[in-house]
């Protein structure tokens, strides 16, 4: 089975690593420059839960480049941060062939409608997952711990390659299943990220400083009362009480209280963020449904405004 | 005529200066012990557009000596900072005679309330200042330009006193006007605190910066749709047109561009905020009108949170 992914960040060269150790036939796309040359030159550099795992030899190409792959992939992983899935399709487009599936379990919201646009639906494979990842420098993942991944076929007129997918990746231990409960899990987490992500961007805290703060239930709901409203016009079953607790449970400074959320630290490191995929997203699609959400759209321009001061590219 | 100023920080001393130099009696209350000490011992130091005019003895008594004060006042200035405003009241309300005139040109929303509580509304002079002034440390008054004030009584019944008052000030160059207005001035400047205290608070920038974002009048509206409708609801009449452009007038870097708003060098330098007398008040009205205030509600927690995260006091 021939994978490529889309896009070799954290993640992405997470899942590559782990397919390609279980002898699946494994080709990168990334845009950054340094990284490429790297994996080019070395192999990526694997360190998992501490450990160097040693140096891993896989194709790895530009996306600019992808007139010089002439192979066809039977599944495309697209794992590049929010805001470059659209570009990141627009060069990949040369490779989304009739039957090729496409593996999507990007964070925030609205990719769907993304994918659609470039991807018949029985071809997208939506999802959400809990595994994590980080990049020690270009050219050097560095991971911990294991995860898990739950996907849906968008539209479900043939399941087969799908269900074949999900067995063979198990193989590599991806930890993967078929759920129906798929939109929740991505609105339950986008929900999360909407709250602690920009609450502690614009608060300038961490999570359990976030918890310290006796009227945190206020804040959560005053971005969760908008959002459930919009779930359910978008006709997405979500629980504003297991959001909430959700959020309780990352407080704690043993769980991921002391952790400073990812849009933080693309604000702190001078990167766009994607907060057009999180509140910014509850705020386009109230518009659309004629919901009221000033309160996710204030926030959204807030982070903007933000962006925008410290010259975040 | 016997005038106390209860609170001598950077705006009563400003105006007690003025007041003892045009010959009233003028005495001091404060609350910061430093700053009491150095007046008590060498007076009160003035320097005004970079210009040591000397130093200045004037009485002055922490707020928890109230009882060794045995005159009666003409005039009392309520000069504290917001949050101190009723704790002051509470202190001097030995001297709030049946004849005494009590000055309030704070900035913020709320304190006609608290005033009420404790003053017949015939001598509560309501008003606000372009007058601005600053501490140069403890017995130190650093201060630069004129500026000018305006009040009215709160029940009109009898003006005889406030206009004696007003033109005895304005022998003083307080540049004082009686003016029915008033609510309105106030209701202005405290929105044009609403906004660009907080923003810049949240974002950290200064005004220019928070101008030079392309939506910012996005957030402007967001604060300012709710805060019309609540002064509506409270029978204030506000122009957002005249706030809008207000706020658009500080951007330019020769006029308030660089400045940070006193709120964020308050919450930057470990202090409690004025949040609940701007936007934490817009939200309080809400709820008594009825009125949804969602974005001033979760700006004045955000800041709340802030203000707990620094750990400020």
């Amino acid at each position: 089975m021939k994978i490529l992914f889309a896009g070799a960040g954290a993640l992405g060269s997470r899942f590559a690593f782990m397919l390609h150790q279980a002898g699946f036939d494994v080709t990168l796309i990334d845009n950054w420059e340094t990284h490429i040359e790297n994996i080019k030159k070395d192999g990526l550099k694997v360190i998992i839960d501490d450990k160097d795992l040693g140096n891993y030899k896989m194709p790895i190409y530009c996306s600019k480049e992808v007139k010089n792959i002439k192979e066809d992939f039977d599944v495309i992983f697209v794992s590049t941060k929010s805001m470059q899935l659209r570009p990141m399709l627009e060069d990949i487009k040369p490779l989304l062939k009739k039957d090729t599936k496409v593996i999507c379990v990007l964070n925030g919201l609205g990719h769907v409608d993304t994918l659609k646009e470039y991807i018949d639906p029985n071809n997208i494979l939506i999802g959400v997952t809990v595994w994590t990842s980080g990049l020690g420098g270009p050219g050097i993942l560095k991971a911990h711990g294991v995860g898990k991944a739950e996907i849906k076929q968008v539209e479900e007129k043939d399941l087969t390659k799908t269900n074949s997918i999900i067995e063979q990746f198990n193989k590599a231990g991806l930890n993967l299943i078929y759920s129906n409960n798929v939109y929740t899990s991505i609105w339950h987490k986008a929900a999360l990220n909407c709250v602690l992500n920009s609450y502690c961007t614009l608060i300038d805290c961490n999570i359990n400083q976030y918890g310290s703060y006796k009227d945190h239930q206020v804040l959560t709901d005053g971005i969760l009362d908008e959002l459930v409203k919009v779930a359910e016009a978008e006709g997405v079953s979500v629980s504003k009480e297991i959001i909430s607790q959700n959020i309780i449970n990352c407080f704690d400074p043993k769980t991921a209280g002391l952790h400073y959320p990812s849009l933080y630290q693309d604000m702190k490191n001078g990167r766009l963020t994607e907060i057009d995929y999180l509140n910014g997203a509850i705020a386009k699609l109230g518009k659309k449904h004629n919901i009221a959400t000033p309160v996710n759209a204030i926030i959204a321009h807030m982070i903007h405004s933000k962006e925008n001061k410290n010259n975040n590219k």
